[in-house]
């Protein structure tokens, strides 16, 4: 018996525990701190606990300490909760997550997107750049990525607003206006905790001294946008305007019983991006577009891991900060129901969804809520849940 | 009379006072606060003018408070220095600059960098992307950016390892190593001073009440990994390694006298990015390799102006935070003498530098110093000097 029931199904029982940073329903913004995800309640850590690194209103001073002061504090998380003795005071620092405002878990130093599935870099090979080979030359080389905008990434819940921006017209200038192809990418997030210096490579074995935790992440797109601006120097405002993440950061240490090898490299990349542990991860991701489940991409056969990608972004010298993103790129597998971006399960709008309401979707409209979830294998045969991340769409402002 | 004399040259008149972060030299830099440059002097300002904010080690809250605080504080410093009654207390408060340490000035938000020189990018094309037309089609419709990585923003006089990477071989397969073709960009930068709200396009009106100051920025650049790498989202390791910036941050107020209307912009652009002050700037940089000065960009010829970089950068809603830098791009004039990178002056190494010593340079070699500098008018028929940025490049680390 343990000091807390988590009823069956919930996405948060014992085995998973992710973090996150909440305030009181109706407090200010100010008292926000450290809790976990417990069912359907959040546990205020910080006075559990007697930690002061938990009353701060970010995970950054937990994430900066590294692996051996993560797994001390989960650990006395779940001698806590799992002794039946504690119930009364465990029950005193619950709060259910219906009565909490969640905030960023930290505040975002630098984000990098990768672009790492095949399947989703061949389709959109196969989109935007018909009639030429799909995948660009480096792409089995080396994780292609680039800089997304850190002051835009948002928590779960947080509306978004359709951005207006140029797009291609018709006479080969421009038009402006509202982004008529706003897009969703579903991807697996990462956070630094252990900085790096300036000029020092983290290797590919490292990764799981630097890496705290995982997130979900919609890295919103507008298509239209996007495709206008992007050459010669990658997206920009196609992205800028909004990247999701949720609001609960799964350790890593969690995720050990979902580890898995990364599918074959062909050819084999260049030494500094092979070994160190397996880093492929088994999560089932889930996209719901009110409500209706429409696509469910598995990341295990992601080509690219986050410890290959984390490996190269550093290879150069640049240092990393507690607190830095680094998201997969779109999750993508083979089959058309495991596609992680409208833009791919339209094919660019040609085929529509049509949702159980009877109306059809080529990309998102006002109004629309889009929700990402993934599920995990945790230990003692536990399915452990990640995210949430929510976003409904408002119209473009004028 | 002043309170203090300034030699002739000095690129530091009492016109300029550009603010920045120091420590006394062999104290800890928690001692670091906000200082003026003056002459060969920096003036320790919080003492002096008896103000919290600026016994800060960061720009960020005077910047974050407004035009009307800037405005205030440098009127204070300037009522000082201009009070010969004053003479000693102010020389209590004055360090030389060779016995302080500088800081990087503000911690970076968001890193965005642009590309508006039209002889930058028409000179790119035709290196990079021989036989087709040079200018990208967006080019001459918006300002073409991308994000950069915030995280490895140094300030002037931190070294430069030469960063290892990836880069295209004989066979289209990559090898490995350190960068053979190490390059500087020298550009100008801009601070954001008061933050935007998320969803809230910055118009192109209100450059003033947002932008603090202007820094010169040295975006060095490995073009053999940016070569390989960039297809299709964008420059990544090529760049990240590291971007230098000056200490000194030269207030916009300042520049008045260098304010010019920027060359006739052709098309039209859209409505959003036409009309506002003039935010063309009279600024002329200065390129020094090992103390030989092989170019000088005018920056008066940028095709597009800061405030049209700041209303694109948001028109989708994206927000700017205190502490947000975004730079013009490569600054390079139509002659040969006055483009702002190696890439350009060597055409690609074909052409190398010949420089005094007898060596030659089509990109930068290990030991070899960078420095950049620039002038520009300022009131009562001063000269003002930005800068320095200086930077020296260290071996690869194997």
């Amino acid at each position: 018996m343990s000091a807390i029931e988590v009823p069956d199904g919930s996405p948060f029982p014992l085995e998973n525990l992710p973090y996150g940073v909440f305030s009181p329903a109706g407090r200010p913004a100010g008292e926000a701190r450290v809790g976990v995800a417990v069912g359907d309640q959040v546990l205020d850590l910080a006075p559990l606990l007697d930690d002061d690194r938990l009353a701060s209103p970010s995970l950054a001073p937990l994430m900066a300490q590294g692996p051996a002061a993560w797994r001390e504090v989960r650990s006395r998380i779940r001698d806590v909760l799992g002794d039946r003795r504690r119930r009364d005071e465990v029950a005193r620092h619950l709060r259910p997550q219906a009565a909490v405002t969640v905030h960023l878990p930290v505040a975002v130093g630098d984000y990098v997107d990768f672009y790492s599935s095949r399947h989703h870099a061949e389709n959109l090979g196969r989109i935007l750049r018909p009639g030429t080979e799909p995948l660009p030359a480096a792409w089995r080389h080396l994780p292609i990525g680039y800089h997304g905008r850190a002051g835009t990434v948002v928590v779960s819940g947080t509306p978004v607003v359709r951005p207006r921006g140029q797009r291609r017209g018709d006479d080969g200038t421009p038009t402006f206006g509202p982004s008529a192809r706003l897009d969703i990418e579903a991807e697996v997030g990462f956070l630094v905790g252990v900085p790096s210096r300036l000029g020092e490579p983290v290797a590919v074995e490292a990764f799981d001294d630097h890496v705290f935790g995982v997130v979900l992440v919609n890295d919103w797109s507008a298509r239209d946008l996007q495709a206008w601006e992007y050459v010669p120097l990658g997206p920009f405002l196609g992205k800028s305007f909004a990247t999701s993440i949720s609001a609960w950061v799964l350790p890593l240490e969690a995720l050990a019983p979902a580890r898995v090898p990364p599918p074959p490299q062909d050819p084999p990349p260049l030494p500094y991006l092979r070994g160190g542990p397996d880093a492929g991860l088994d999560l089932t991701l889930a996209v719901e577009l009110n409500g209706e489940v429409v696509s469910r991409p598995p990341f295990a056969g992601m080509y690219w891991t986050p410890a290959q990608q984390l490996a190269h972004l550093t290879v150069n010298g640049a240092s990393v900060r507690t607190g830095d993103l680094f998201a997969s790129g779109t999750v993508s597998g083979p089959e058309p129901g495991q596609r992680g971006s409208f833009i791919e399960l339209t094919w660019n709008g040609a085929e529509p969804l049509r949702l159980g309401d009877g109306t059809e979707r080529g990309f998102l409209a006002d109004g629309d809520a889009v929700r990402l979830t993934a599920s995990a294998p945790g230990e003692a045969g536990a399915t452990l849940g990640l995210g949430p991340v929510e976003g409904t769409i408002l119209p473009a402002r004028s």
